[in-house]
């Protein structure tokens, strides 16, 4: 009986900001960081997971990650791969540290490094990749991993178990065309906001020449600044690949829309975080008046009560899920039956460091066992940081192929872990590229 | 020109759970913690502040004060005490630190502990109460406090200010009503769930005859024994006495509808805290099946944006603030403004460690200088704890008094930080009750 011995952390922080990669309007600076925890046992696998921030406070998220681990050592592997859901309840439902959330910020993002953890080491105990893993449970059993609290005035249990046994017999058919031709992507490596004309129409037209139908643009720092950047990326990419935007945030409702008529002539596919990801009423408001152009958002929603109202209420076109913020894969599978019942495309935020390694087996999972569709369905791809995953995500002809290594392919590299280890490791201890200019 | 030198931390817990004070639906057995912050200066007083939490993740919450840390440091006391609204922003907008919540969850609370301390300091600079101090600003520098951001579509500036110099002619008169008669509270001291009959009833007799004209019963966990202690506590008090309830987010919407049903024989002034605090529109639902019995929440409720949509949605007919968990006196006077103006009246969240210490300062504002009113106002008083403070609350006749000390009241007693520091203190290195039995 394999028994989990520890709960290891690590503080990994990559120094992006001295690039700009990742720049858009409401983060000027980031640093991509990881909150980093691997699962040690005493015995056969171990389960890697972390959770995605932008620099400082990823110690906090480490401390988070800390505060659960009395939980979680000395607990049998057996016991915690068989009712993953059961694991990420007693996590979260842990009243002391419930208090501090409630399933929100800083508590989230460390359970979202947990549980992913903990279904990497499920996954690879059983050999399967977790979106296999997944999509191979029982109706039941997939219905187990969630929390149902505060979700049966939009979807109960049994309205999940109709959705899933809808779904069933279609599987097998869908996995192999997965195996083939792989999930759709698109691509926000052209738009960050602290890149020149030249780098984002070179990129633009890259993508497109990639086999990408699909790019996003940042947009909300200026308004004249956006209308000419969008221009061009038009121009670059001609009327018929679709050009999301970004405002990360950065907008009250009146100047959402004020903004987004003045992009209009652009036919910008979908506005993506208009206003704060906490207003479920004013991207409402939003989508009111926007129309054709789509609402989208969720990478900053903190779990799946504020998805059920963006929902309910009417609110969104398009559903982002992060593959960490919500407290990992078994809030996301909620979230995934909560858009099946609305009929919402999922297309989740992705990027960062190791988000597109992780969130592919969710969108994979989606389609073989929960919506059962591709339609309008993408996961965002961004070529950055990928080199440091032991299993790097793989895109060919604009389409994300499903990885086959058991786990989460969430394992970051040997020499990562020890170059990019903040504030000791030699990236952060040496001098940096200015001092040694 | 003095400037502050450091930012000192201190991690406090009290043993509550050995007594079972605290103890309600969803948190069984806390231990009422603070994490407590200094901010030291060069020359003349100091600002102290706290968090409340429960316990375990007090130390996060630490963490997160620290990570705030060299954004205060070195800074003049002068610059910060005179632009606190200024002072607020710069740290709540830290890109980097913003990705953690944005605006929610440990980062707010560390910020509640760092934003009061910031007004302790400008409170004992003035030589004035917190209550006084804002209440002596113009409707200028009041609106200058709060972040404006994501308002708009409810609460203007304009609007605010408005709202502030409809109130300022009878300022003088309120003060003085407010100093001779104080500011009148309901008690939650006698509804713990884990008190036995004997001891509601003593207690719910002892705080009518105290003054308070208002109790509070937890339920939630057993309907049965809900309408056996309602109907306790009923025959306890009489019927003139206002009985609250509060069920600590227990609930789905459907539950709470059909558990208000079996109490309403008992007539409840007010249902506390039915569902997840951040939903919106399940409070909405609630509201409109359980009247005339009022919707009350708002201490879990996480930022000014989730009480805007609650106001806006129609879901609460009581709106209550914590002195704490919104990023502090700023966020609160954005919420008291977007109360008067839709009219809701603000009956704050209290008990815990100290938080009547701090939110009396608040509701005291409210009173002089925003809503101008006391109808159906009330400030949560729990008889605990009070005695770790440096100048605690004053309740005489079911009222609190209004503080005269400088300051915003936060200071806890020297022995008391070193007795209850964790894990080092006196109490939690030593021998526990039971081993010592």
């Amino acid at each position: 009986m394999a028994t989990i011995t520890a709960v290891e952390t690590r503080d990994l922080r990559f120094p992006t900001s001295r690039e700009l990669d990742g720049s858009d309007a409401m983060n000027p600076d980031p640093d991509y960081s990881a909150a980093y925890v691997v699962l040690r046992t005493d015995e056969g696998p171990e389960g890697h997971g972390f959770t995605f921030t932008i620099g400082r406070g990823n110690d906090v998220c480490v401390a988070a990650i800390e505060a659960y681990a009395p939980m979680i050592v000395g607990r049998s592997v057996e016991e915690v791969v068989s009712d993953l859901g059961g694991f990420a309840r007693r996590l979260g439902g842990d009243s002391q540290l419930r208090w501090l959330g409630p399933e929100k910020g800083v508590m989230n993002l460390a359970l979202g490094a947990l549980v992913n953890a903990a279904f990497d080491l499920a996954g690879k105990r059983a050999g399967k990749p977790v979106w296999q893993l997944l999509s191979e449970m029982t109706p039941e059993q997939i219905t187990d991993l969630v929390d149902w609290r505060y979700l049966s005035d939009a979807l109960t249990r049994e309205e999940a178990l109709e959705i899933l046994r809808a779904a069933e017999s279609g599987r097998a058919e869908r996995t192999a065309r997965l195996l083939e031709h792989g999930y759709p992507a698109y691509t926000t490596t052209p738009g960050w906001l602290g890149y020149s004309d030249e780098r984002l129409v070179r990129l633009a037209e890259e993508a497109v020449a990639d086999g990408f139908t699909q790019i996003k643009l940042k947009v909300g720092a200026d308004v004249e600044e956006d209308v000419r950047r969008m221009a061009l990326a038009r121009e670059a990419v001609g009327p018929d690949i679709r050009i999301a935007v970004d405002a990360n945030q950065r907008w009250d409702t009146a100047e959402a829309i004020a903004w987004m008529n003045r992009l209009a002539e652009f036919d910008p596919y979908w506005i993506e975080e208009p206003t704060s990801p906490d207003d479920v009423l004013a991207h409402a408001a939003i989508r009111e008046a926007v129309r054709p152009v789509r609402v989208a958002t969720g990478e900053h929603a903190q779990n799946r009560i504020i998805f059920k109202q963006l929902l309910q209420a009417g609110a969104i076109d398009v559903l982002q899920i992060d593959a960490c913020r919500v407290a990992g894969v078994t809030e996301n599978v909620a979230i995934l039956l909560l858009a099946a019942k609305f009929g919402v495309p999922v297309c989740p935020h992705a990027g960062g460091v190791g988000l597109c390694e992780v969130v592919q087996h969710l969108s994979m999972f989606d389609y073989v066992a929960v919506s059962g569709t591709l339609d309008d369905r993408v996961i965002e791809y961004v070529d950055h940081l990928h080199e440091h995953f032991v299993e790097p995500v793989r895109i060919t002809d604009g389409r994300y192929r499903a990885p086959l290594e058991p786990g989460i392919t969430a394992e970051v590299r040997p020499d990562t872990l020890l170059r990019f280890s903040y504030p000791d490791g030699p990236v952060w201890a040496g001098p940096t590229p200015e001092e040694t200019q």
